[in-house]
């Protein structure tokens, strides 16, 4: 008979996210396992409480997901998951911490659908939280040269350097941006920015990207008011604004969704396969 | 395709109930999303996983269900929940924390097969905990005189203030009921008296309701001996006693399951029911 | 309509295992409630909601497991669980905490295949832990003789009396077992070794084995090398070595899986079973 599918969903808040396992049923997983407050040493005893209990020709039929707000959780969970692994003894896993790799993807996708992104300069804001990051190691993975803004330049060369080691060819500049002029500098000469900041905090002023004549897109990814590129709205999805393509958190947010749902389906469909930022990406350009 | 139904069970008790797991997979409910140990701070999260992932033509298929032994800390949670939704966006939502609505209701509707309430006198003896309280408001909401009955003054005042603010024209008497002449001149002239004490409290004792002429239906909310009731039987079920039609909590049981499981289908009717007390009730009184 | 199978997952271990729950699902149990964490004061109010939420009808489609990696504190918990049981109100219950049970099963039902046990003389090596114990039980229900090893008399001789408590008939020695002639004395006229130690302790040298000339069956149930039992492998499934017939951990894995999701599958068969190490090998002895 069949065997059901089964996503085992490993978070690192105390309450396991309802968002991720409604997505999850939509994907036609057929049963979740869901486990909160999940601490690194614990992950050993449930991967191989998925991995030792199906025979090989059926493991594909198991599946982890790594979730829950804290994205440097994620990360330590999914180094533990990957670490059980052995031979053909495995199952398929995804991260999707806090949804940084499906928003990042689904920004980066919408920017590739105005601007061919091997050939232009990008600017990314807040470019050193867990969105930040994905996003410039997409856009660097797309042969575009990113400009990668923090408010310290130290911490924009770290998210630098970590990007470098994935990607060594990459062309990164980082930036100190904080004043005015610093911020019109920093979107001087690219095709697109993208917003990663936090909640409440306008990273780029309406009147210097009105002044930016080389910009094509401008996606900003904060869903609480204020905007942190100034006069863009949540559902902006492919808005016209001053001669930029603008999109909001909630305009990308139907992209993401779809990436989501495809990338836990894509789990089921082989017992080898990690789906970090990269992956979920390919998976996006894929669909569309 | 068609979407399963998802219900998102919050339980303020570590463990989340069994109890109401299964009447929910007994209503049909396709996948249940079980949260113990739920702290009134993560409830927006919990919420928002629900609102944000089904469009607005399917967020009927996803509900969420209040719980726990505590029916304070389940009132606090369903009042974050409510606070999540805006316009369109929000779920239905029913609660039923320690199973105080579903048995109000059954307890009340077994006596409305009886007597006609809107002419009634009743008296609720322990009418200050939150079956009690529920009590009083669905006996008044019918437009029965209620007698709410405490061991102090002061907690049936408060009882009865808490009632009035939600029905201005209940018709209530606050009244301390200790000895058993005050036991006696409370029960004297009333057509229904409903218990809803803790377990092994007797509240009315065998001679007193022998002697109270009026009364047609005594019910005792209590299954654990001895009776709040003397004299009436857990399983009593219409039984006469002396006069008087007799209810026990196995003997409302039955009622009380069907509303909860009815509560529990109609919640996934519509993305915008509220079902508390008196909604539950309503729906037991369109099921007989 | 024909009731779902719930099963109650009641798990002592603060992650419920996935182990466990992969098995339910593949054994076709409908719906999973997993409980992490439990404390034996919180079983009572689990068990009444599996108990008192289905007619007795339908109390079959209801069970519970209990499974976790103390063993002591799953016993506990099935204690604590048959405590809720009166008359017709119950529900079946098996205890497989840390696999113990299956693995026991499986282990003697591997030697039951090439020895006829209520004539054999078997060694139970490092027989005072949980799956030692359960060994043991087995052996001599089954009518064996049986040297119960440890490395203090006093521990064997306890886990003598505690098996003699279940099966008053037991023919059991308790052995201290430390130094090499101590371990050559206990082989020596045994047929059957069972070696059932801790990760990585060698229980009876490979020379010793080798000159076991009565020896039949060897089986060690220790997953990670160094084997126990010197010389035999994880994967060994009947492998002859040296004139005895040789079963590592994972060579009687696919039995104990077996027999695992057929006591599942049991457990819905009636409202009355409680599944422990008997009943639990009974089963297997009938499944082969």
């Amino acid at each position: 008979m069949a065997r059901r599918q089964i996503l085992v969903q490993l978070d690192s808040d105390d309450q396991p996210s309802v968002f991720d396992a409604v997505v999850a049923v939509d994907a036609e997983v057929d049963v979740l396992l869901r486990h909160g407050g999940v601490k690194p040493d614990r992950v050993r005893d449930l991967v191989y409480g998925a991995m030792f209990t199906r025979g090989p020709e059926d493991l594909h039929h198991t599946a982890i997901f790594v979730g829950g707000s804290d994205v440097a959780a994620g990360e330590e969970l999914l180094r533990r998951v990957t670490q059980c692994f052995f031979g053909p003894m495995r199952v398929s896993v995804m991260i999707d911490a806090n949804g940084a790799n499906t928003t990042a993807a689904a920004a980066v996708l919408a920017a590739a659908r105005h601007v061919p992104l091997n050939n232009a300069t990008a600017l990314v804001l807040a470019a050193t939280g867990p969105v930040g990051q994905r996003a410039v190691r997409l856009l660097a993975g797309q042969g575009a040269k990113v400009r990668v803004a923090s408010r310290t330049l130290a911490r924009a060369e770290a998210a630098c350097q970590a990007v470098l080691q994935r990607i060594p060819q990459a062309q990164l500049t980082p930036l100190a941006v904080v004043s005015d002029d610093e911020v019109r500098q920093a979107v001087d000469g690219t095709q697109v920015v993208i917003a990663a900041g936090a909640a409440g905090i306008q990273l780029l002023p309406e009147r210097i990207r009105r002044s930016a004549s080389d910009l094509k897109v401008a996606i900003d990814l904060n869903a609480v008011p204020p905007a942190g590129i100034e006069g863009i709205q949540a559902t902006d999805r492919g808005q016209q604004r001053e001669g930029a393509v603008c999109y909001g958190a909630i305009g990308v947010g139907g992209t993401k969704m779809k990436i989501h749902k495809a990338a836990v389906r894509q789990l089921f469909t082989a017992n080898n396969l990690v789906l970090d930022a990269e992956e979920i990406f390919a998976l996006g350009q894929a669909m569309t």
